[in-house]
């Protein structure tokens, strides 16, 4: 094993563009982030991917969005090269999400838990000229797990520290934890909606895409019966490992709420926020307090922008628990999942098992991932 | 490097079932075959595999049926393990050809050249513990190449030789040939129709599969005026390299010669194998025998079994060209590709460059392949 350049790419859920981080690793697995770049798609680029989301499509599209995604990050890689002026030794590329079904439906007595990213691999590693690891998830799911969440894997390693217990908090369109204590095993679940609920809401009643700052909920009140009936949701009495997503947080919910509570705009939107700071702190009470003592939250993703939301976050869980951001820990929040690909690709390159099957729920380590040799 | 035992798993386009093949290949690159196994997929399997060649499909149906590939492909290897008493230290899996289209179309000035086998190797390399190489063929469309045929690569290994000059012929249901000489560049090409016509006038005229041995086409006289129109076929003038397939050779060709021809159906199946022979004369006449002198011509693929076929090439060849059989070679036919694939994984494990240029036309040496640690 040698010290590596990583480059980590990465695009969510939200189809908007690629982050791509380059992160110096050494053998003994710690990680110096030394800068990132974001790639945004073309708009008939993010059209044409969109059109992918639909209940049937064409071979002929299918195929032809895995090269072009694939043309996609490599650019980013090539940006991101050009931005540190260093070149790669490595790539990590989780490519974007075109199906994820992990739902152990079965023919012939045979799984059909699957998961497809696409953005040929191929092509990244023959335009940047460097090898590259890409599709990380179907190991896990060959081995019985969920194929997700893969990032607690980086966690530990950035955020372990066996006299601090400490949680990692991601806000994104849902909120999920990763407990990491010498009281328990690193484990990892959903606790319920965060940005998703916030954001739809802020669409609906105010005709843009977020809070900024929070500063709408800051001049709201919280409405109690409705966040009562929030509070309510048998998902946040489920056992982890849990994972949830649109079915439960998504469009059907979030017109229920609209069309059902007479109150204020401002109101509303102050309500969602609080409900996401109670519902993690409902899931560390029932799930994670019992298990170990927690020292630090430490709060990432597109929530910890908003500066309400971090302020309810301290009201509620300081001092017992103190509220930490992922820049005090020098890693940056914005590309904490493209430096997260970064780590998992130099881990599989060097055979080091990096799945963590109490989050993924896996029968057993693996090393994820395929390597393409560089083009 | 050192001698491995390599595995490898084909599933060709009559989607009928695997062929296993398990061979040792040591670092030279000489490969003896061990033994092979065939297993053919159920026939609910094979529907479903069937109802995925379709204008549109749901993402579900495609990704439960990369799982399922992977399981039936795992079990060949399994069972390919269980027959010869040797477990493989490495697999090579081309997986099943879902799609293939090198056709140069573009979008935002990006190649739309794509290919995708579906067969999820993380699911192999779980099932069988062993080290698995899939996806050969997007690292060579990536290099600009046609991503196929990659079996020339093997077919240089097996059968170079430099003093004496050889075609490898596959009658599948395209004929292509391999051309292995010094006074030229290894290059391949498709020469036309083989069983595509044949086999597809049984299935018309006589409802059955193919004729077995050439016996219907040996009772049979050739009708001169269907043959002359079949060799004015513009496909057999063009320049190599050159591919086809069903658009050109399949049922409508095959409608309007059975509509059009006033014979006997052994008539007819007698001028399509004559056919056969024919154009890959004309071939050689136009594009081999120019460019080198070629001593042996090498027949492999399905109708290799057709005796009467091989006659007629004996009696269009030879003396000049040598008819002889793979297994002349210790290569077994009917686990040729399986054994092809066996050999790019073992190249591809270590770094070897396994594409060959001049049959795909790429602008580079590449390693194929994608590479899974064992589950």
């Amino acid at each position: 094993m040698e010290k590596l350049l990583a480059a980590g790419l990465m695009s969510g859920t939200s189809l908007d563009g690629i982050d791509a981080a380059l992160v110096e690793i050494t053998p003994d697995l710690s990680c110096k982030f030394i800068g990132g770049v974001s790639l945004n798609y073309s708009e008939k680029m993010q059209q044409k991917l969109k059109s992918l989301f639909a209940p049937t499509i064409s071979p002929k599209l299918l195929c032809e969005m895995n090269v072009l995604i694939g043309e996609y990050f490599a650019k980013a890689a090539l940006l991101l090269e050009e931005k540190t002026g260093l070149k790669p030794d490595l790539i990590g590329s989780h490519g974007v999400t075109f199906y994820h079904n992990p739902t152990n439906e079965k023919f012939e007595n045979l799984s059909l838990n699957s998961t497809f990213q696409i953005g040929e691999g191929a092509v990244i590693a023959d335009r940047t000229g460097i090898t590259t690891v890409c599709d990380f998830r179907p190991a896990d799911m060959a081995a019985q797990g969920q194929g997700a969440p893969l990032v607690p894997f980086a966690d530990k390693i950035f955020f372990y520290n066996k006299n601090i217990p400490r949680v990692i908090l991601n806000l994104g369109g849902i909120a999920n934890v990763t407990v990491l204590s010498d009281k328990c095993e690193v484990f990892a679940f959903d606790t319920g909606a965060a940005n998703m609920l916030i954001d739809g809401a802020m669409r609906k009643l105010y005709n843009t895409t977020f809070d900024k700052d929070g500063e709408i909920a800051r001049s709201g009140k919280v409405n109690e019966s409705l966040l009562s009936k929030l509070m309510a949701n048998p998902y946040l009495k489920k056992q982890p490992p849990k994972t949830t997503g649109r079915e439960l947080f998504g469009e059907t919910l979030l017109d229920e709420i609209i069309n059902n509570t007479n109150d204020k705009p401002e109101n509303i939107i102050s309500t969602l926020t609080t409900y996401t700071v109670k519902s993690v702190k409902d899931a560390f009470d029932k799930f994670i307090y019992p298990a170990t003592d927690i020292k630090e939250l430490i709060i990432g993703g597109g929530g910890a922008y908003n500066k309400y939301m971090t302020e309810l976050f301290r009201q509620e869980f300081e001092p017992k628990t103190q509220i930490k951001s992922h820049e005090d820990f020098g890693i940056s929040n914005k590309y904490k999942e493209a430096i997260a690909f970064a780590l998992l690709a130099y881990t599989s390159y060097y055979n080091i098992p990096n799945n963590i099957k109490t989050a993924t729920g896996a029968v057993k380590d693996v090393v994820l991932g395929k390597i393409i040799r560089k083009g």
